[in-house]
């Protein structure tokens, strides 16, 4: 645990960033008078809903790739593009609650960085585990055959 | 993993929390009558279905902020605190699925509690942070200057 | 972290598939000209996005289910129920995609193999709990009385 420490202060700051976006959806309630259950009614309100519902889908895989990227990867590698994820998150919510178009670039940003901790944490993962199953220890082989 | 089993006991229990409410959801679609893919047509079951959603859109952020505080803060209070907020969710689920005013009791134990760990989870890894990086060991150092 | 290799190939597999089923939803926008933020306006949109929102829905419980299952009972047992969940949870989409009813079979798989994921956690918690808090060592007592 102790060795996971900036995965465990990325989390925490995107926890408060999920329960950020909530509480923004029940401000919107407020604001346009969408009393629960309802979730549609006014556009301004569904475009925020979407938005926090969307960065929530995307949430738990998030957290996944970004633990797999830190613990097989590298820690600061993948602590760099969790922040890198949580500004394209913070862009997109703000971007949808004005206007629809205006989603699209935060998006990008969140899909890339989430495609980049993905890949990273699939390569540590299958170096680890070509190492540990098969025995194919790449790496030092090629040093013993100098 | 040997020295978080409360935490683990927690997260099941939570995970099967989470299975009822959505099987209480496939009851109200048989009760009320709402064929799949439909999530509406019955305010009835919008209410039920709008408790387990909303239960789920916290559940990520439950599972992150009860493992920062356990691992960082104390597993016991975390362990004591993921109690309490199975029980304002269960009280949040079956109160909104009588009424919607009848919800907001069991929400605000629940959130209170959410806060409560999102806090222990930060004086736990801003304390770690402190320590191992920028080597403050702030309690050491008053110990020393006696 | 190094032991948990089996469990984090599943974990970012499963990641994988969730970001593949959003993909579609995606795709599905497009095919049936459903604009964000709108989520209703055509029962073959609607029936592509409750099936992934239903798979989100149970991703987390899988992830807790199958890292305590992998944790505190058997990592390879874990690992391979976790696989059969990600394709019956690969057959429900498509088989929702096509039709409501198609998605009976995939669903009752997957509910099937993470009610197992769930009984092997609470085995290994349960039995892991008996050793370390109320020190039963039950295997270990039945040994020596012989």
């Amino acid at each position: 645990a102790g060795d996971s420490i900036l995965l465990a202060a990325v989390s925490l700051l995107s926890a408060c960033q999920q329960m950020y976006f909530t509480l923004n959806v029940g401000r919107a309630r407020l604001k346009y008078k969408i009393a629960p259950p309802a979730v549609t009614g006014s556009l301004d309100f569904e475009r925020i809903f979407r938005a926090q519902q969307n960065s929530l889908e995307f949430y738990s895989v998030f957290l996944v790739t970004l633990w797999m990227a830190g613990w097989y990867f590298n820690q600061v590698f993948a602590t760099v593009l969790g922040l890198v994820y949580l500004y394209a998150r913070h862009k997109y919510f703000w971007g949808y609650a004005e206007a629809a178009d205006r989603r699209i670039t935060g998006f990008r940003l969140s899909t890339g960085t989430l495609t980049l901790l993905t890949v990273l944490a699939a390569l540590g993962i299958g170096s680890r585990f070509l190492d540990e199953y098969l025995d194919l220890h790449v790496a030092k082989k090629l040093r013993h055959s100098f």
